[in-house]
């Protein structure tokens, strides 16, 4: 452990198995011990969407990831720190992380302006909720400056400006398990410069976070971590500066974070570049990836936790993650369109081998007929299914560590 | 029991006591006893909204009730007897009742061109689900004849021809344990000219849908019972007669139904003149009404079961179900509202006394958050908590009916 070590007694990581940068580890945190590579669940609001933590729980799901964006709006986090703070405020005891509050900038800034979020064709996503407004592409709601980000809200228009010092004052009081330092993200589109220019501003932000967190106190009683996040775009020399400085600083974790390219090639290349600098001793989080080939990817070049809206929204739009076809076929991506005109009458669950409450109870015609006419019980039925998903998967995967047959799990999910 | 009993054995009323009109009786059917009196959820579509059938049995829920108008257009009957009907379609394996569409043809008949609903303050209640379409106040989706109904889909206005024979047929399809059938609702706004005429053609169709029960074949394996609907509208006279006719025929039990007057006093009446001119072997559901007073007076009246959507509509609105104010002081309506901004940091559950997994987990600024994000979850939990709310309410009349102290819980929850 590192000198953070010393700062937070509750948190150690233990490297238990490793095949080239692939690793087994437990990842000890206040809230109990999360075994990676491990899938981390979005609940952006505090809650996984359409599920309770009861349910959230029986789907195997060690950790969650809330969005400090969203609950700094509504409900505010000074509400959570009066209900005693995230877990208790959503009656989930096993690990929290939150964000800092960065990416949803750039999501509501450069995201927009360019029309680009993460990857090229994840954003906007989902449509605004209900008397919630969205940028138009080409209108900035985001100002960055050397001290922090203007911003406006997407709910009501309303001002607020978003600094280091404020993000983690705000996490302070959302008191997740695991924090991020404040960033700005670039976008596919910021040249090199402009990408160098950020990068480094956000390392000054990186330090004004470990600053900012070093001088607060954790309100609940238990301590935090503060991951930093690596930037740099998809320039391989950059990332590999950013893995550096913020290897080197005294963060608990690393993640990685921002514009990850534009392929999966891209993608490796930036997880390879960066990996490569980065102390083994801390954990590290990959942002934002979750389709089935990223997540083993990662995991091969030595990501241990991984987080996405991907698995839960499709599974609200009805997509249900499956590795193989009926006929046998591998689905290319690994999901099957419960809301397809051929699963009317099929009175055979998602996926016969799955143990998840879906597939034990309901059939894909059920589920068809939920999703078609809009009932919420089939998003419900769905997210618990592709949760569940993940979960195996990346059981899967660190028995595979251990077994010391990780390469041929990688080649038997992704072929050649 | 009456004939019927012998071409339905798994069904049988057993009577253990009585209160003048009130009774607590054992309902038996062929999936399972349901003790009345009792609650039955609503569940239109197939899914009593936002819950599964897991959650439901969790609530104690005994029965639901399922729309045949809104199955026979999505998915069809034919789908849901292919899947083994709708026991096995929503893995509810408790018993099931099916209306016979006749309300919902109300609902789009006289119900638009009147502008009222069962009772005239709660139609059209919820906004049509997306992509559905309503009928506007004036223009009727409707046209009843001698020989049955005429009306177009409100999903996509095609074309339909509803008569006691297909609402049996669909009812066959669906299997619920208890059917109903085919009726006309009238309006409040219907003369007793038209009212009684309405009423002889329901008289009618009652002995066409008996020919068509007795007909056909229960389509699983397993008896269904037929329930005849008493019309007669808020007229003593025609209520009476609607009574006699309809009980003497060789139903297996007896529905209440179409417009119960305007007031809760117009309700007992109607209530009083049909229970009067029942037969005292069949169970009696009464339609449509879920409120608290609605159900008490209900119960004191001789009605057994009771379906009604208020329960989890409030919910879905963030209507909690309570009998006091945190004050003390009853609450009017017998029900909170989550959303309001008093409830923004309070950590109480709904109720501190209530044994349900919302109140057993979650606070009140958790829900109030949720309800106000418009995230499920928050009318996942409100839904669970306002079921059992009712099923407990239900409990405690059946103690209090089995230890001769009904009129005390009466008098109690309702005053004087």
């Amino acid at each position: 452990m590192n000198e953070a070590g010393n700062r937070n007694p509750g948190f150690s990581l233990s490297i238990e198995a490793e095949d080239g940068p692939a690793r087994l580890t437990t990842w000890t945190t206040p809230h109990g011990v999360i075994q990676t590579p491990a899938f981390v669940a979005v609940g952006t609001r505090a809650t996984v969407k359409t599920v309770s933590s009861e349910q959230l729980a029986e789907t195997g799901t060690q950790v969650i990831f809330n969005n400090t964006y969203h609950l700094y709006l509504r409900p505010g986090s000074e509400t959570v720190a009066s209900q005693g703070g995230l877990h208790r405020f959503m009656n989930w005891d096993r690990p929290i992380m939150t964000d800092s509050g960065g990416f949803q900038v750039f999501s509501l800034g450069a995201g927009i302006e360019h029309g680009v979020g993460k990857v090229a064709n994840i954003f906007p996503g989902e449509e605004a909720p209900r008397g919630e407004r969205r940028g138009k592409p080409g209108e900035s709601m985001v100002k960055v400056t050397e001290d922090g980000v203007h911003f406006r809200s997407h709910i009501d228009g309303s001002q607020h400006f978003f600094t280091p010092e404020l993000s983690i004052r705000v996490q302070r009081e959302l008191g997740a398990d695991m924090i991020l330092a404040f960033d700005e993200c670039t976008s596919p589109l910021h040249d090199e410069a402009y990408t160098r220019g950020s990068m480094e501003r956000t390392h000054r932000w990186a330090e004004r976070s470990l600053k900012a967190f070093r001088e607060s106190e954790a309100l609940h009683g238990y301590p935090q971590a503060l991951y930093g996040i690596v930037q740099g775009g998809a320039f391989g020399s950059l990332r590999k500066e950013s893995a550096r400085v913020i290897g080197r600083m005294d963060f608990d974790g690393i993640a990685i974070g921002g514009n990850l390219g534009r392929t999966h090639a891209d993608m490796h290349d930036v997880i390879d570049w960066t990996v490569a600098e980065l102390p083994r001793d801390k954990p590290r989080h990959l942002l934002g990836i979750g389709d089935v080939p990223g997540v083993i990817e990662g995991v091969a070049r030595g990501c241990d936790t991984f987080d996405c809206v991907a698995p839960t929204r499709n599974a609200r739009n009805g997509g249900a993650l499956r590795r193989f076809d009926d006929d046998g076929t591998r689905l290319r991506n690994f999901r099957i369109n419960l809301r397809s005109e051929r699963f009317a009458r099929d009175s055979r669950p998602i996926d016969a081998e799955c143990d998840c409450l879906t597939c034990a109870n309901y059939s894909r015609s059920y589920l068809r007929h939920l999703l078609k006419t809009g009932e919420q019980l089939g998003q419900q039925l769905a997210t618990i299914h592709n949760l569940r998903f993940m979960t195996r998967l990346f059981a899967d995967m660190r028995a595979s560590l251990e077994a010391g047959t990780f390469q041929q799990l990688r080649q038997e999910w992704l072929g050649t």
